[in-house]
């Protein structure tokens, strides 16, 4: 197997060389057949048959195992597929967290290996989040038993925008001590690979579209709904980035110019409304104990109507915000995110009506096909750590 | 020369052939040099030569006249541009205003050789809209000498969203008599022609890409202010359509949800707010007689603060949606459309100020690179009766 060959084509997005596209959809899909492979590049399918042949030579591509026992389907030869060699190369997906980072291992045929957490004290520096990260690596790999320099890429989830032209954190995030600070020069150095940055939210978008509720959705929405909102725009199968890297930002469209002063700048951004932060205020007041959006979802669900009440006003203005989204980009999914997905129809039923009361196409306006439809993520919380893994193997990368 | 191949070429959007991607790219771009089309299409330089003396040979494309003058540039050959052969077809563009109906006829090399204006009473319906059309279209091609089988198709912008997966008018459009029509069933047995139909702020967009203020930009976001509140969005060279062709509408993102009622159904909608309709009624109360948009920039300009103040307030308004548009897109270029647009800085500079101050991304972010800019249209009045002829070229068609 040529590792360096494989890392050449994985590197190089704008190969238009046969084997470059195969090598980049596979990194993109997963396993595939040579005959849908020929259907998403164009290529005609014997010089897929005849690319095929030689990646598999070179050991870059493999016959997808799970799809030996697959019963033939359709005339001609049974319908297999193929992967990218597991052995060819791993990709890292790192979220840093406010409170905690978080490291996941995968091989380039999309199966996770390891999975590490670290919490650490808010307000860590980026060499700090550089020195943690390099020894969750390390680790992980000593328990692998894999060399480090399998590592393909390290794909980097952070809770602000990215610029995509010099790969600089932006003043909008929020993580204020950070901004401006160059993500690849502070952490390729220590960490001795190729680094790719985006921000949560995109990475959770990769990570629905790659293994979650966008699968076969070349056109959604991803939205966080948490302490923070946020959010993520897909069109035609590519992450919108925005000039500056900050499309998406659902929780700074400032909906109310007279209302409070967000941490943002501005006023009235619709954080201020959608976000659980003030909710869980009102419910540690009520309980007199620390409360989680956990807590108060599992109490809601038991019947306390002061929770349910929370939740619904969160999803009111979520569904607000979401309204004026729908206006913009009149979407035909929206994934939902973040700890209040977790309350499913307790909060998906008042969201998708209040965004139906604020957007400009109604339900009854046209027909199934063309309504827009809402889902919940499919990730506990992990979706963007293994949406960073995703960046690294789709080459959403912002700093490439 | 061979108008069925031509024909059969355009009309299949999905042709992977080499053949097809180079006609294809030829008529969304217009003139081209053999490697530029070859690093457009990803073809091999080879592969494009080979084919394009098949194309030249059959009559579908031809050496382009204006490049021939053209000094040899770098080493090799000269870098002569082809075009498809303006004689292989022409495609008709229609605007439905409100009270005119505008036809454009164009070669396929994107040379307008006519244009008509006809004056109609507002509330018109599809079937005399197809009378007129037919009268206007037959009425060029005398003029020009040409018989009406040359016509490839005819596009339709429209003062509505148009389903794109049933070709229907939505309920959402300014023309309420219109909801539901099926643009395709009425108009193509009458015209006796393909029809693809759009709406005003899409082919505007499709406009300034193609020949306006957007060429060689792929990304960018277009807005129409004047009596009505429009726009569309263009990522990576594709119009964001969404699930129900009613991407794009900024002017109903509901602002203020206590506001009055839009014509739309919802409350506190962007057009109410940054429409010149509510300037117009005060500049005819000020005046005393009947004010266009033109009359009040014209004031403006010669020193009259309240037409000047009327200016400001709508770019203010305006300011504060297109805010919210960028933090949901960030994106790097408005291009401003609509009669508001003719004030040029008397109205961009107040829009502009507005807009750094509602959005997320503020100028003093970022560098110049990655900053959001500003554009008036180049079109004075026909650029969405341009860009039905480019939804025919481009097969960015709803109905296709």
């Amino acid at each position: 197997m040529d590792t360096a060959e494989l890392k050449t084509l994985l590197t190089n997005a704008h190969a238009t060389t046969p084997s470059g596209k195969i090598v980049r959809v596979l990194s993109q899909r997963g396993a595939l057949s040579g005959a849908r492979i020929a259907g998403i590049t164009g290529l005609a399918k014997s010089t897929v048959s005849t690319t095929l042949a030689e990646l598999r030579k070179s050991g870059i591509i493999v016959d997808d195992a799970a799809s030996k026992s697959e019963a033939p389907t359709g005339v001609g030869r049974p319908g297999n597929t193929v992967t990218l060699n597991p052995l060819a190369g791993t990709c890292v997906g790192v979220l840093l967290g406010v409170q905690h980072i978080q490291v996941v291992i995968a091989d380039v045929s999309h199966a996770v290996l390891a999975e590490k957490l670290f919490y650490i004290d808010p307000d860590y520096s980026p060499a700090r989040a550089a020195e943690v990260i390099k020894a969750l690596i390390a680790e992980a790999c000593d328990e692998l038993g894999i060399s480090q320099r399998t590592i393909l890429g390290v794909g980097m989830a952070l809770a602000a925008p990215v610029n995509p032209l010099d790969g600089r954190i932006l003043r909008a995030g929020g993580i204020p001590t950070w901004t401006g600070v160059d993500i690849r020069a502070e952490f390729e150095p220590v960490l001795g690979a190729r680094v790719f940055a985006d921000n949560e939210s995109n990475c959770s978008a990769i990570a629905e579209m790659m293994w979650g509720a966008a699968i076969g959705h070349e056109d959604f929405v991803f939205v966080t709904l948490d302490i923070g909102v946020g959010g993520a725009i897909v069109h035609r199968g590519h992450l919108v980035t925005g000039i500056a890297g900050a499309a998406g930002e659902f929780g700074h469209m400032s909906i109310n110019p007279d209302g409070a002063l967000c941490r943002c700048g501005n006023r009235g951004c619709l954080e201020l409304y959608a976000s659980f932060r003030q909710a869980l205020v009102f419910a540690e007041q009520r309980f007199g104990r620390p409360m989680t959006t956990e807590d108060v979802i599992g109490l809601a669900f038991d019947g306390d109507e002061g929770c349910k009440r929370l939740l619904l006003d969160c999803a009111e203005a979520a569904g607000r915000g979401l309204g004026i989204v729908g206006s913009v980009l009149n979407p035909g999914l929206f994934v939902i995110g973040g700890a209040l997905a977790r309350a499913g129809d307790l909060f998906l039923t008042p969201l998708e009506a209040s965004y139906n009361k604020h957007t400009l196409v109604k339900r009854t306006d046209v027909g199934n096909a063309s309504q827009t439809k809402f889902v919940t993520s499919k990730f506990a919380d992990n979706g963007a750590c293994l949406g960073a893994v995703g960046v690294v193997l789709q080459h959403h990368a912002r700093l490439a």
